[in-house]
C-alpha cells in the first residue's frame, strides 16, 4: 500500500497539525501527506486502500460530534482506529494592518461562531465572511489592511505582512478537537498492537420496533464491567427516529479481547455492529 | 405578549411552511409571522417573550439533530414544546432555463448534500455554490438561463420566468424534518392542555466523575414503565467528555405528571435537568 497520510486540508489548518502529530507517534513521519478536500475523501482513502493511514476530527468540545466523520466511519464499517489526539484549538486574528482598520473577517464558519462574542465586542461593524477553511482566509487576507482572517496562531507565520493582531481570540477558552489516526481494517493484522490502550470504540443499529433495546444494550455494556464514556446518536438515514449509537468505552488496560467481547453481547440485540477496535487517546496541552 | 410568531427566515422555505403548519394547527393562524435570519435569533423571540411563540427544526432524517436548536434550548432553559410536526423535504431543481444550459446550481450546502448523486449523475460540471437558505437560493436565479436553485417545489410559484426542471430530486425518499412550536414556560399555565400528547422531551447534565451515571439515568426511566425513543448528546462547551443528554420518551396517553416524576427520578444524579414538557408530534405526508 503506497506510505501516503490523507488527511483534511488544505495546508496550514490545525487538521495538518494534528496529522503530523499523529503520524510522529506512529512513526509515519517519513510518509507522503495528501490534503484532501472533504472528510469523507480523506476516509475513502483509507477505505479503499489507497492510503496507509487518514487522519480526522472526531469531536469538538463546542461543536460536538463530526457528522461526516461518524457516518463516513459507519457506512464503510472496514475502518478501524489506531490512536486518537485531542489538540487546543486557539484562534487568532490575522491581518496586514490595524484592528481600528478591519472591515471584513474571513475564516471557516465554526471558527467564526467559536469568536463572536471577541468580534462583536472589538469589531462590532465588521462583515463576517465564510470561507472554506482557515488557511482559505488567511491566503485571502494577504495584501489588504480592513480585511482579517481567524486561524491557527501558526498560520501567518512565513508569510509577507501578515502578524497576528490579537491571539486567543475564542469565546471558550477549553475548546479542543479530538482527532483519529484511521486505516484499514485488512492491515489491522500488520500493527503492532498499541501500549497504553485507554478507549474502545463500536457502533450499532439495533433490531427494529423493539422498545427498550437501547437500554438493554448499555446494560450489557455493564455486565461487562465497562464503563461508557460517550455516547452518540445518528441517523440511519431511512427513517426518522431509527439510530445508528456509537459509543466510546473507557479502559484501564490493553484489553486484547474486549471488542470480541462487547460483540458477541450485543449481537442478539443488534442489525449491525461495526468495531472500530481499542486505542489509546492522548493530549497535547500546549499549541 | 405581542401576537407574533417567530420562525428561521426567509420566506418560502420549509421552516416557513412548517411554521403556518403548526400555527393553524394551534389557532395562532392570525398572528404576525416574523421570520428570523438565525435558529438562536428565533428562540431568543420566546426566551425574552417578544414573541407568543416560535418554531424551529429539531431534527432531520438525513443529517440527524439540529444542533443549535438543542444548544439554545438547553441555555435558555425557560421553553417549553408546545408541539411537534414532521414534514417532508422534497428538493426541486429551479431555474429560467433548461436542464443542458445549468452551468451553476445554488442551494443550502444541506440541500446541495441532499441531492449529490442526482447532481453529479444530472449535472456534473455544475459548479455548486452555498447560499444562506433555499429561498436565497431561488432569489439569485431569476432572470438567469444558466443558473439553477434547489428549493423546496412551491418555492418558484408565482415568480415569473421560474419553473421546475425536475422534482423530486432529493437522493433520499425518506428526507423528512421534525419542527417544534415552542412557548415561554411562563405562559405554559395559560396554554390549553393539549390532546393527543405522544412525546415528553427532557434534558440533563449529569454529576462529574460519576461512572455509569447515565446508564443510572435511563434505568431510572425504564423503572417509571417508559420508553426512551431517542437519545441525543451534546457538549457541554467546558470540557471535552462532558455532556448534555437530550431524551425523548414515547407515551401512551396524557400523563400529567409525567414531567414532575421524571425531574423527581432523575435529580439525584444530575447537575442540571431541564424539562419541556409533552405534547402531540404529528405528520404531514405530502407536500
Amino acid at each position: 500500500m503506497p506510505n501516503k497520510v490523507a488527511y483534511l486540508g488544505p495546508k496550514g489548518t490545525y487538521a495538518e497539525r494534528a496529522a503530523f502529530a499523529l503520524a510522529k507517534l506512529e512513526n509515519l513521519e517519513q510518509a507522503e501527506f495528501l490534503p484532501c478536500s472533504g472528510i469523507r475523501s480523506v476516509i475513502e482513502h483509507v477505505a479503499t486502500k489507497h492510503c496507509e493511514a487518514a487522519v480526522v476530527p472526531i469531536e469538538n468540545s463546542v461543536e460536538g460530534g463530526v457528522t461526516t466523520t461518524l457516518d463516513s466511519l459507519w457506512s464503510y464499517s472496514n475502518i478501524f482506529i489506531q490512536r486518537a489526539l485531542v489538540i487546543p484549538i486557539r484562534h487568532a486574528l490575522i491581518s496586514c494592518g490595524d484592528l481600528k482598520d478591519i472591515s471584513e473577517v474571513l475564516s471557516h464558519p465554526q471558527a467564526l461562531a467559536q469568536c463572536s462574542s471577541w468580534l462583536s465586542q472589538n469589531l462590532p461593524n465588521a462583515l463576517q465572511l465564510p470561507t472554506s477553511s482557515t488557511s482559505e482566509a488567511v491566503r485571502m487576507v494577504q495584501g489588504s489592511k480592513f480585511r482579517a482572517a481567524i486561524g491557527s496562531r501558526k498560520a501567518s507565520s512565513g508569510i509577507k505582512g501578515l502578524h497576528n493582531i490579537s491571539y486567543p481570540i475564542n469565546d471558550l477558552a477549553g475548546n479542543r478537537t479530538r482527532f483519529i489516526l484511521i486505516n484499514n481494517l485488512d492491515t489491522a493484522s500488520k500493527t503492532k498492537p498499541q501500549e497504553h490502550v485507554n478507549i474502545a470504540s463500536i457502533a450499532f443499529s439495533l433490531h427494529k420496533n423493539t422498545p427498550g433495546s437501547l437500554l438493554k444494550a448499555l446494560n450489557c455494556i455493564a455486565d461487562l464491567k465497562l464503563n461508557m464514556s460517550r455516547i452518540e446518536s445518528r441517523p440511519s438515514k431511512r427513517e426518522l427516529g431509527e439510530y445508528i449509537f456509537f459509543i466510546d468505552i473507557e479502559l484501564n488496560k490493553n484489553h486484547a479481547l474486549i471488542n470480541t467481547r462487547l460483540k458477541e453481547a450485543l449481537d442478539p440485540l443488534c442489525e449491525h455492529i461495526v468495531s472500530f477496535g481499542s486505542y489509546p487517546s492522548t493530549e497535547i496541552e500546549n499549541e
